[in-house]
Parts: structure tokens; C-alpha cells; sequence
């Protein structure tokens, strides 16, 4: 009897956390701080015991229907996921055989490593600039690349030239996860068409104020689409959680009010933090990216939020350690976080001088 | 760009059909006919727009914790999994390198060779005898052995003897899949503490009524478990399913009245079948597999239930083609099977004559 090597080894993902308490300010999972649709709790209440004891409908018949017509795409070119996670472990099953290749920005969505290393693919880091931007070699000889766009944890947007290169120069797969495009310029959608080797991931985690259900989706062709379609589980996504992400898609209104809201609060929140000499990386996502200003150490600031129960997030790491990743919460709460980022660095600036 | 050759060889697996209709009687995925507690639809009822948009616990926390006192475990000795399915297919990830062995009774659930084929093992079918007893090989030199316990389709128990014996021969794992342990008279769980290769895999979709809600558990030794811990999805379970599942546990009386109930039903099913010269396995399940009369084909009887909108399940092959499966429904839809069974009998039994 023995664990498997490659899972033994393996250095788990670790999520942020999730801190509980009534004064707690949590800016560290880039969570919606808006209500969903109200629509999703009429769609709770209409459940039925009938729908329970019987099994989901195994590809999310209704819901798959709303999105396709929602991306103008047909049935076969959507999937969903029990969240998007599902989607791009799928992804390193499906587009790689066992010792194959697969390539991914750094810094950026800490997961992609963790099910490489599940699937055993031999795994390339392209190394991002200092300004989080990306130099692209000629060549991508990857059989599957991961490109979190627009980019986490910078907040990051690539040109659509600059996508539609990567697209060109990668022999395989090309796996653009959107997690964050609702609240960015454009999407790779329209170029679905043109790429036979694209695929695109979208969650419901986060424009859609819907963490908590654990729903995602992948588009692409539906030769591709159909590969997962394969390899998921039977019945991957539950009843309850189709209904609340059909609810929501009929209501897209809802989410992008939100996705508006949270864009202004973010302009605002970057240019009060410019203010203070923190350079902020220009963020087409639900959260900014901000080096602290000279003589200011990032662990300092985020030590020093946590014990005003306030979370947000730091990396380690030679490109991220002088940046802290805050999440855009209410208005309330940001004048909150500017607050107490203002009394920090007044005592910090007092401890330089 | 290219599909893994494992995926594009693969036959996935095929779900049961799920007809709708008013009049239709669905006896063919075993699902529950009654419904779960009724404390589920409170536990739907206090969903806030809170718990929707923040991430979900990533280990299920207080579910775990009562499905640990529920079965005297420690929390480490439990995993929650979206759908035991998803139980199933960690398993073939963590406890055999690429190229692995794994053995499974068969016939048992299709889905094994499906998930042992995304992740390329070696496989050996175990093969039942026609009474689908199992004579056990002296060695079974397998990392992974799954064994259905009851076994489906066939209905039939092991003795306690024989599942220990299995667990002193396997040098691998055995994932010992429960799903229908709430309808027999015992449980794998005794054993846990005698043998360290043993998994158990149970779900919420039979006993507790809840196929649609997806949601599994694993039980084990913390090692074992804590292998299945590094490479689940962060986020495997949703939220609304784990209030759920946690508002069922905690009232497990209803499970258990309901699971007598069928099991009532269940012998009075067989002994009215055996009446009209069906042989049925002894089950312990909620279904039974029942041979048909001499003189009587299974695919005539299934087609003609299909006619009058009753669905069985029908499973072509050697030593089951002459089987039906029919899961266990109320008494008043059983009157109706039954009734129907007999029209049919009648009816062929005059074209035999």
C-alpha cells in the first residue's frame, strides 16, 4: 500500500484564508462584496424534494443553454465545472499526455503549478517583467499554457494582439482563464473563431457574487469541449448550484451594475493609494496590485491591517515581495482600508525619520 | 495542438436516462423515492447573500465534523467529495504511479474502468460467478482494488469474513464504495482501525435522498486521507450542499426510517417477483436484480415497461443479460410495477404457448 511519488511530494495549494468575525474586513480572496441576483433566492426557494432525491441534469441542460445563448456560441462549446478549478484540472488530463509539456505565466494563479505537478507534466514558468508584463519567446513548444488574463495577482490586461500571438506561436492548447474579465476592456470570446487551440474559462466566483456555489464554465470548439465532456464526472455540478447560476445569468443586469460599481471603487481606491507613493499596477480585475512607497516594507503594512482585522494579501517572492494584493470591497470598506493604510504609514514614516 | 490519447480511446461513461414526464416511474438509477428531511429546506431557507458570494469552507468544516461523530472518527479521517464519484477518481490519482494496477468486481459500477482508463492504469476485471458470488484469488497484487459492497447491480452482500479477507490478500488499497450500506445489516466502518489499506466511499444520494446535491465522503486512516486532502480541488464542495448535507445529518432518523421503509419494500418486491417465477438476488440494496421466468426474454420485458413509461435498467452481457435492475420506489409505485410485470408475463406467456 503506498501514496503515489508525485503526491507525496506535492506541495499543496493553499487558499487564502478565510478569517471570521463582526469587525473582520476581509480583502484577501477577491470576493464580490455585492449581493448576487435576488433572483438566486427565489430560485432556492423554489426547490423541491423531487429535485433532490433525483440526480442533476448531468451537463446542466438549461443552465449550459443560457450561456451559450448569452456567448452566442452553440451547446457543444460549453461546459460547465463544479468552479472553474475543475475546468483546468480537466485541462491537464485532457490536452497533455502523461510527461507532457505545459507552460504558465509567474507570477500567477498559484493552482496551475500544484495540478501540473498532479498530472506529472513537465511544467515552464515564463517569467513576467518587473512591471508584470510579458516579453513572449518566438517559440512556445507547450502542449497546454495557462494565461490568467486579465493577470492575478497583478491585475494585469493583455492587448488582444499580444493574446492573439501567444495563440499563433503555441503548438497546443491555450487555456485563457477570465476569472476576472467582467471587470476588464475585452475578452477573448470574439476570438473563438479564429483559434481552434483556445480555450476559455470563466467562473461564476466572483462578477457574480456567487463563491459559494462552486460553478465555472469553459468555451472553446466543440472538439475540445467535447474531450472534457469525456473525462468529468458523471453529474459534476449539483442541482442547487445550476439553479442559482441560471437565476443569475437571466438577471446579467445585476451582475454588471456590480462589475461597474467595483470598477469605480477600484479608480478611486488606486488613486488615493497613488497618493500615499504606492505605484499601482493599472488593474482591469476586482482588485489593485500596489507596491508600497520607498522606505515602507509590504509585511510591515499587511501585519499591521491584519491586527486591525483587516485582510488582504502578500506574496513573497523577489517580483511580489514589495506588493500587497487588495481586494475592492464596498465603498464603505475601502475608506476603511485607505484609513487605516494612512495611519500605518504615518507611524511607519515616523519610525524612517 | 491535440487530444491525449487515453481520452480519444475512451468510452465514457453513460449516466441512466433521466425520462420526464407526469405520468413517467423512474425505477432505473436508484434514486430515493422519498423525500430528505424536511430539515433541508430550513437549511436552504437561512442561505444569505453572505454565504453565496464568500468562498465556501474549503474542508466543509462542520459537516465533516458531524459525519466524524457520526461514525466515531477523528475530522482527519474524513474527506468530503463532490459526489462520491469524485471520491472514486482522487482515489485513481493518489494511490497508483502511471502505469499502476487496479482491480474491481465485475459486473459492479461502470464507471471504475472509465476512471481507471483517464488515468491510464492497468486494469483486471475480477469476474463474479453467475450467482455473482466471488471466489477470491489467494493473491491480489493490486495498488487500488475497488469492491462495490453491497454490490450493484447484483444486490448481493459480502459476509464480513470475506471483505477482511480481501483486505489481508490486497497489498494496495481497497476502496470499499458503501453506497447502499444504509439499506444492508453492516458497515466497513468497524474495520477501519484492523486494516490501514481500507477506504470507504459513501454518499447522500441513496439513503439520504439527496443524488442532487452531489456530495460524497471518504473514511480512512489520516495518512490515506491526508494523500486525498493535497489533491482534491481547493474548493471541491459548494456551500448550499454542504448546509444541506449537515441539516440531513443531524437528522439522520429520517434517513433511517426511510431506509426501513424501503427495505420493506424491497422483500415484499422480491417475494411477489419470485412469485411469478422471477430468481432474485438476496439484496441489500434499495433495488433488486431479478432474472426473468424461463421462456421470457429481459430486453421484451424492459422495452415493454419502457412502453407503459416505467424504467428498469437493463445491463446486455453474459451473466447479466437475462437480469433486470429495479430500484425500490414507494409501495404505491411498486403496486404499479408489479402490476404491470404481470400484464406483460401474461401476454408473452400466451405467445410462448
Amino acid at each position: 500500500m503506498a501514496v503515489r511519488r508525485a503526491v507525496e511530494q506535492l506541495q499543496a495549494y493553499v487558499p487564502g484564508d478565510q478569517p471570521e468575525g463582526r469587525n473582520v474586513l476581509k480583502l484577501n480572496t477577491n470576493e464580490n462584496p455585492y449581493p448576487p441576483s435576488p433572483n438566486v433566492f427565489a430560485a432556492l426557494a423554489s426547490v423541491t424534494a423531487d429535485d433532490l432525491r433525483k440526480y442533476p441534469h448531468p451537463v446542466a441542460g438549461p443552465l449550459r443553454k443560457a450561456l451559450a445563448d448569452l456567448h452566442r456560441l452553440s451547446e457543444p462549446q460549453v461546459i460547465l465545472c463544479n468552479g472553474s478549478d475543475e475546468g483546468l484540472a480537466l485541462c491537464t488530463r485532457a490536452f497533455a499526455e502523461s510527461g507532457g509539456r505545459v507552460g504558465y505565466l509567474s507570477p500567477s494563479y498559484s493552482l496551475y503549478p500544484v495540478l501540473n505537478d498532479i498530472a506529472e507534466l513537465v511544467q515552464t514558468p515564463y517569467m513576467l517583467k518587473d512591471d508584470f508584463t510579458w516579453e513572449m519567446p518566438e517559440q512556445i513548444p507547450e502542449d497546454l499554457f495557462f494565461l490568467t488574463q486579465p493577470n492575478a495577482p497583478s491585475g494585469r490586461s493583455m492587448k488582444r494582439e499580444q493574446v492573439c500571438e501567444l495563440l499563433q506561436r503555441c503548438e497546443g492548447v491555450v487555456l485563457v482563464d477570465e476569472a476576472y474579465v467582467d471587470f476588464s476592456d475585452w475578452s477573448a470570446v470574439e476570438l473563438l473563431d479564429a483559434f481552434p487551440n483556445l480555450l476559455i474559462s470563466r467562473t461564476f466566483s466572483k462578477s457574480y457574487s456567487l463563491a459559494g456555489i462552486r460553478m465555472g464554465y469553459l468555451l472553446g470548439s466543440p472538439e475540445l469541449i467535447g474531450a472534457l465532456y469525456k473525462i468529468k464526472d458523471s453529474y459534476n455540478t449539483d442541482l442547487l448550484a445550476q439553479k442559482v447560476a441560471l437565476a443569475a445569468v437571466e438577471d446579467v443586469a445585476t451582475m454588471k451594475a456590480n462589475s461597474l460599481l467595483i470598477r469605480g471603487t477600484r479608480n478611486r481606491v488606486t488613486r488615493a493609494l497613488e497618493d500615499m507613493g504606492f505605484q499601482v499596477i493599472p488593474s482591469s480585475t476586482n482588485f489593485v496590485f500596489a507596491k508600497v512607497p520607498d522606505g515602507v516594507e509590504a509585511p510591515t503594512v499587511f501585519e499591521a491591517l491584519k491586527r486591525e482585522e483587516i485582510f488582504i494579501r502578500y506574496f513573497p517572492g523577489e517580483l511580489t515581495g514589495s506588493y500587497l494584493r487588495v481586494t475592492i470591497g464596498t465603498e464603505k470598506e475601502m475608506d476603511r482600508f485607505l484609513d487605516a493604510v494612512t495611519g500605518i504609514l504615518t507611524v511607519e514614516g515616523r519610525e524612517v525619520e
